[in-house]
């Protein structure tokens, strides 16, 4: 019953991902009205010193910026011990925010073909105003209304669910460096009763999606996120054979969780050794990583009108990037065992290449981390996959990857580093901390390549000079 | 590949529950030799003051009870709120123990008979000396010898894997009650090589180890925790009809995972509200829980001599207890989800009942917990397994809880509860932090059931009158 339910679940989406045409929304003019919306709908976001903010402040006690409410996140620091690491000890702001938000996605058929509700949606660290994100993107102050805003559209789907299907409901973690223990639940639910259409919605098929994943800054981190939770998985794929059987996966990832050593102390802002207020922001004191700055948003054609708050800016753009092979025909993904201070277990699955390539300009090519050599160096024709995504525009200003899949030759594992299918990474979407989310975002952009395919990528997949988008 | 290997392990497994006969070792005599054991090797533990501790010290700037060396393990205060839960708020002494141990089991195949290789081990805490171990049981201390023991028999097999089959290694909880975040790797490795038989240690098939466990405390909490993660799982077998299917039962615990809002705050012993210490130890206000005793041992046949330490103390026997049914023809048990302040989750599932039925002697039914009288009330024909089995005896003083699985009606559900086979809850043992310990331990006896059948429970199964076993 439930195996069977699996398979024509996923055979659903594939059928969804494949329907270019049969799409209720015609992709042309949902590009039109994106363009429309972005031009009455946004946000000015003016950087401001930190202490100029009026509804946050730093407790010179605890060193922790928070919000007059108490509410919404705090910004504090933490010290870093991972014993015997390349990097054993830092230290670094890290934004702390506890409760667990919805992003949500809305599924429904029409003429036979799943389709996703997806929203216009402005956020003040956005580099271009309006991205496509969930139906749902909620943190709890969101639908508890903290902030006085008006009711949030949708919700009622993902808070009541006996009328209709959960597809996927489990809680993923966000940026591990960033964020400390951050966990959203990401939520797809299918309904089959009729559903109204607000302004600024639109029903997309997978296959229109995965068309947009190809254009840089269109389809946001948290809706990337949730796409790549779409239970992918039955049984007959996960007969095929992979480099590893998943018992072997998960003792490798709890060998990793088990014997790793890493403590994380709170220390205050003003403590850290290595940052500095600067009169404005808090930075880094070679000047690389991120800083926290304040920023005042005034906002057209969201709840709330006007506000302050902190968020972290970006110093150079990241990259992100699987390297990809096939072993015995089965397509095989490089996943990293990375640790990051912010994750509960520190140890998740990441893409191959996680970093700012910026940070290693000078450093000679021995100093760079493992395969960034092997993905900046690759021929153009074996780049599959290349597109610039933004980060959350909610704490992050204008803070992107690059997103990177390259065919690689099947090059020899490394203790951190294993080949696993991508439908062994979507089994382990079911459940909490297993995938950050740089691999999710690109798993989300192998699946848009497979189905989609590498022709319809418009970028010139040159071998990128290093820090090429800084 | 993997899913064949997987059903043929599950079947496998299966074979050596149903090999009584097959066996290397012929089970009176292992009872015997138990026997023998315990009249040789043996713990001498004596009640002394915990202020009489001559490596442990409460420091009192911060309240916590650690060894001179910083190792092993602490006690600790902790303060608890639940919002909205029937105890809203509480305080406990707990402990903390952040390492993670292995306990594991090695297989191996005789004359076509998976066979567990166990080990004899007195814990000072054991209410009978000795009882069936795992092959290895080490705490991170053990392993890297703090306490300068000798080196632990088999250790190497689970430290270095590449010739051996993996068979399961997963982090698992132990008493979210007792221990704040505690995880031991709970390992299963199969060896084809030859294994030397180390004196105390001895050969058993899955249906020899089923049988002990109708006997009251010989298999130990360790060994039961390892033996419940065996992999009885196949793709036929889990397309079975299940009452939920798994997206629904993944979407129930992430439902309740994230709206409970519990907080957990340091405090010092000395400063708990409802625990006093009376001069030897640390008691609740009303004599209920446990207490934080301290005890000296001495031990013969073990790796040191002799060492005093603090333990935790029964205040009655606990009860720990599934209702079960058939749904469909299915085999069914009743989960229940349920919070407790040591899980890094806080909740996880457990059996329908789990409480020290004692508590409840004065207070009126309608206060019991859900299905405690269910439980007590059942008609002695319905009573499918009935045994005291011990916690562990490292860190627990005489703590032993009665285990029961009651056939029942299939009684509707509890915004708390759902009905689950038992392959869904072994399937979600792959991850950690799902099935607390004794929901792990029950499902280890209703194996033992199924294959041994209710016919050897050897326990006249009569409705127990509150508090029998005390």
């Amino acid at each position: 019953m439930k195996t069977h339910d699996e398979t024509t679940m996923s055979l659903r989406l594939v059928h969804s991902a494949f329907s270019r045409e049969q799409a209720l929304t015609d992709l042309d003019s949902f590009r039109r009205e994106l363009a429309a919306a972005a031009a009455h709908t946004y946000t000015l976001t003016e950087r401001v010193p930190l202490h100029n903010l009026t509804e946050w402040r730093m407790d010179r006690r605890d060193g922790v910026i928070r919000h007059r409410s108490g509410k919404f996140f705090t910004v504090q620091g933490i010290d870093v011990d991972v014993a015997g690491a390349a990097i054993p000890h830092w230290d670094q702001p890290i934004i702390n925010q506890p409760e667990v938000g919805i992003l949500g996605i809305l599924m429904k058929e029409f003429d036979g073909v799943l389709h996703c509700l997806m929203q216009f949606k402005a956020e003040p660290g956005n580099c271009n105003g309006i991205q496509v994100s969930p139906t749902v993107q909620a943190t709890r102050s969101n639908y508890t209304r903290v902030h006085g805003g008006s009711a949030v559209p949708y919700l009622d789907y993902f808070l009541d669910r006996s009328r209709h299907r959960v597809v996927l409901d489990s809680r993923q973690s966000e940026q591990g460096s960033w964020f400390l223990r951050k966990l959203n639940r990401n939520m797809i639910i299918e309904v089959s009763e009729p559903v109204e259409v607000v302004e600024g919605f639109h029903w997309l098929t997978l296959a229109q999606l995965n068309e947009l994943l190809f254009t840089d800054d269109v389809i946001n981190m948290d809706a990337r996120s949730v796409l790549s939770c779409l239970p992918f998985t039955d049984v007959v794929l996960d007969q095929h054979g992979s480099a590893h059987t998943m018992v072997d996966l998960l003792s490798w990832i709890t060998e990793r969780r088990s014997t790793v050593d890493v403590t994380v102390r709170q220390r205050p802002l003003h403590r850290l050794s290595q940052w500095r207020y600067n009169g404005a922001e808090f930075s880094h004191v070679n000047s690389r990583f991120f800083d926290v700055i304040g920023v005042r948003v005034e906002a057209r054609g969201r709840e709330v009108g006007q506000w302050d708050q902190p968020m972290l800016a970006a110093r150079g753009t990241g990259l992100v990037a699987f390297l990809t092979t096939r072993l015995d025909g089965v397509p095989h993904v490089l996943v990293q065992a990375r640790v990051e201070p912010g994750f509960a277990d520190f140890v998740q699955l990441a893409p191959t290449v996680q970093c700012i390539p910026d940070n290693y300009r000078d450093a000679p090519r021995a100093d760079w981390p493992p395969f960034l050599a092997d993905v900046l160096d690759a021929d153009r024709r074996t780049v599959r996959y290349d597109a610039v995504q933004s980060e959350e525009g909610g704490r992050f200003h204008h803070i992107r990857s690059r997103h990177l899949l390259v065919e690689a030759d099947a090059v020899p594992e490394h203790p951190d580093f294993r080949w696993m299918t991508p439908h062994q990474l979507t089994r382990l979407l079911w459940h909490s901390n297993y995938v950050n989310i740089q691999a999710r975002s690109l798993l989300a952009c192998l699946r848009a390549v497979t189905s989609v395919g590498p022709v319809a990528n418009p970028r010139p997949a040159a071998a990128a000079p290093l820090g090429r988008a800084a």
